[in-house]
């Protein structure tokens, strides 16, 4: 018999608030890259071994809101990931059951499902590959395989790991036990008898998980069942059955399995590791400057240390600041010592209370067909700059308080003006009135960029008369 | 023979970087309001009685870059101002004896010239009449009066008066001699000793000042005679001959003339005054919530006290902040603890030694005929939101390497396009191909604002050959 393939399961549906005011809800931290190339998901989706004999193609779980860039991220790196899309936040039990269940329609009980979380940080891809070897060959003898990593500090912001009885496999033992966040006097002393940080990546034969589930938490993997049974397949995206899937509970795996299960193991991985839960995280990763200061973007700070400045927007300037961080996007900032970092979530939820847009929502917003964000708006006008993705189309539309002008800075535009299809090249514009029904698409190779200079009474997004659409949302 | 008029000078001339990020070199704090509804400039118009029997019309003396603001702002509270632009910065001595001189030639030796900084707030008009009323009341007899402040607090950010004898009108005395800044130690005594705040406003003859000048600073009253009799009338404007001015000594009326006169007076002003020369300064004028905080702008605490923030641009969060400022631009953000606003001038004078625009320029450009500001910058296009004044006129011009696209969202353009001139209205648009001779006039009675798309391999703003300009820039 072969060795059981393993199935990689992305987790990707999380909201992400604790990096406010660069990740919020409509676009959550794990699509994005804090200045890297490469976003969380992504690096997520190179970390495990391309597709072949003894790994499958990626399964990601994820969020509606999130579908597109899923997609797309994925299809960049010339991934073809399924995309299972959850119609509803049910935490973590839910979405590796339904992991489960459908590695295990597709592959077979005994594939080992590899559940990775979409927004953590491994810099090191060959020791964690190393670790994951290990960790298939104990996983595939009847455990639900948790990746450990020695800790380097005493952390408190972490769940601990006590290892028990050794499994034959290098690095390899039982769980003794899964241990709370600490406060630091027991951080210490969990250091000191080589407890492990509990890194909530798993790996494990299906048919073991959906046996465990069955025992402990059947009314989850029911609801699990039925919402898979209903599901829809839409534009290649599965669309799990909302009914069902809102009859579950809302449970982490480790309430749900992980804490009770008799079949918990442990693999020591020696690879650096972070959850980039918090600013605090970020700044960790350095690089730290010789008087303690962290700065990624612009930054300019005078007499000053141990400070953490992340800008992606505007310039940065500090004058005396010690232990304190700074976040800036182009449309809010963050100020706070830098031991309150577990605090933005509260913030973030005031914020979410007072209605403020900055909350949840990007300058930028993304759809299907690429993005776009408002440069300058006035009493009767509102300008936009549109991006719009090779092979893209946006809807046939017509509003009916708007007039648009377009200006074409980049690439070429397939215009459709009534009854007309027509190009527009680089540096021409075209002009919709009132009432008239209009399409942009892309036909071209590079990204389309225009300037769109909308005037009106009524300037809403949901101004808007969808006649057709291919990503359906006419 | 009937009272000596007073001539109302008013100082505008300074650099204001203490207020950086809001207030810059390229558009000081005296023609900014920070908030309120006139600015500090049109607040010191203001402050002085119009123009009748008693009073002239105003002076004002300030650089080259700033003549469009001063005469803007001017006439927005419909007054004529007589405008002196000096080609450089040469401190106040300078200023003050320039004035004085073209004072004696236009109003006669006797007038009082009462010289106000264009920076300071002063919110009770009428306290400051009466107290203007006393001191041109013993400016006549022969001094030179400083307006000083009786002391809330023993602030260290001020330079004290100690006053001697007594001049027989309310308030008034002369001064036994003006003392540097104190420590914090040395102001509390200077308040229980009842010195006054050095305000650095004066009012005094014509002819003595001139006698003052001549005896202690007869090079620096040669030079300004000298700029004077070789100035040139510009669009209105008094252009004091730069290469006589140049000749200058830059020394402050305070070690110029005041601490070596016999003939300085003060008078004890009893309304409240700031120089606002920091961002301290500023955050005393509150209003102070009950945590102690004072926010201007959109802000969002949490668990924090006694915090300043000043927000111009985007929303500013803070968490656990204690005496901490915040000061945001769209472009720009200052943080520091409260007590280190001493120190922004410093933190500035590094921005520019990096050479970095933001020291220098704000995103709003300002112009003879309006504003220019971009909204979008991208490879190869340049998007700017453009406001042409009612009347104004950019100049005739092409362009080697670039495409222009308008679009106007408000008000009426009158464009040129080589030898046709036409009406453009709101929402329509007009296009500049590279290399074609144009030009945009506002004949409208309110703002144009237009949207500006240039396309082109390169976008800077030296890209220009002027044919004909009203503001005699071509």
């Amino acid at each position: 018999m072969s060795n059981p393939k393993i199935v990689p399961v992305i987790l990707a549906g999380g909201s992400g608030t604790r990096l406010w005011p660069i990740s919020r809800d409509s676009l959550p931290k794990q699509f994005l890259s804090l200045g890297g190339t490469r976003t969380f998901y992504q690096q997520t989706l190179l970390r495990v071994p391309a597709a072949g004999d003894s790994v499958t193609a990626p399964i990601v779980v994820t969020g509606e809101d999130f579908r597109f860039f899923a997609r797309r991220q994925a299809a960049e790196l010339g991934i073809d990931a399924t995309i299972v899309l959850e119609p509803a936040r049910r935490d973590s039990a839910a979405a590796i059951f339904t992991a489960a269940r459908i590695a295990a329609e597709r592959y077979g009980e005994d594939s080992l499902v590899l559940a990775l979380a979409a927004d953590h940080l491994v810099p090191d891809v060959e020791l964690f590959r190393d670790a994951l070897l290990a960790a298939a060959e104990v996983a595939a003898k009847g455990y639900i395989v948790t990746f450990g990593i020695k800790p380097t500090e005493p952390r408190t912001s972490y769940g601990y790991i006590r290892t028990g009885e050794a499994l034959g496999v290098a690095g390899a033992s039982r769980v003794d036990s899964f241990v709370e966040k600490p406060d630091a006097a027991t951080a210490e002393r969990y250091l000191a008898e080589g407890y492990l940080w509990n890194s909530g990546n798993f790996i494990f034969p299906a048919s073991l998980m959906l046996a465990e589930a069955e025992r402990f938490e059947p009314a989850i993997l029911e609801g699990v069942d039925a919402a898979i049974g209903a599901a829809k397949t839409d534009l290649g995206f599965i669309r799990l059955d909302k009914s069902a899937f809102l009859t579950i509970p809302a449970k982490s795996i480790d309430y749900a399995v992980l804490e009770r299960t008799k079949k918990a193991a442990v693999i020591e991985g020696r690879f650096a590791w972070s959850d980039i839960g918090s600013w605090d995280a970020v700044r960790e990763l350095g690089p730290v400057a010789e008087d303690g200061n962290v700065t990624h973007g612009p930054v300019s700070l005078l007499d000053s240390r141990n400070a953490f400045v992340h800008s992606e927007g505007p310039l940065v300037t500090g004058i005396g600041l010690d232990d304190i961080t700074i976040v800036a996007s182009d449309d809010a900032i963050l100020v706070m010592p830098s031991d309150r970092s577990q605090d933005v979530k509260n913030l973030v939820a005031g914020l979410k209370a007072e209605k403020r847009n900055e909350a949840n929502e990007h300058i930028r917003i993304h759809r299907p067909w690429g993005t776009y964000e408002t440069i300058c708006r006035g009493d009767r006008f509102h300008v936009k700059k549109i991006v719009v993705e090779p092979g893209a189309t946006l809807s046939l539309q017509k509003h009916h308080h708007r007039a648009e002008h377009w200006v074409v800075v980049k690439g070429t535009a397939e215009v459709t003006q009534g009854e007309r299809t027509y190009i527009v090249n680089e540096n021409e514009s075209t002009y919709h009135p009132v009432g008239e029904i209009h399409r942009v698409a892309n036909p071209g190779k590079i990204p389309l960029e225009l300037i769109e200079v909308q005037t009106g009474s009524y300037l809403g997004e949901d101004d808007i008369v969808r006649y057709e659409d291919i990503y359906n949302r006419a």
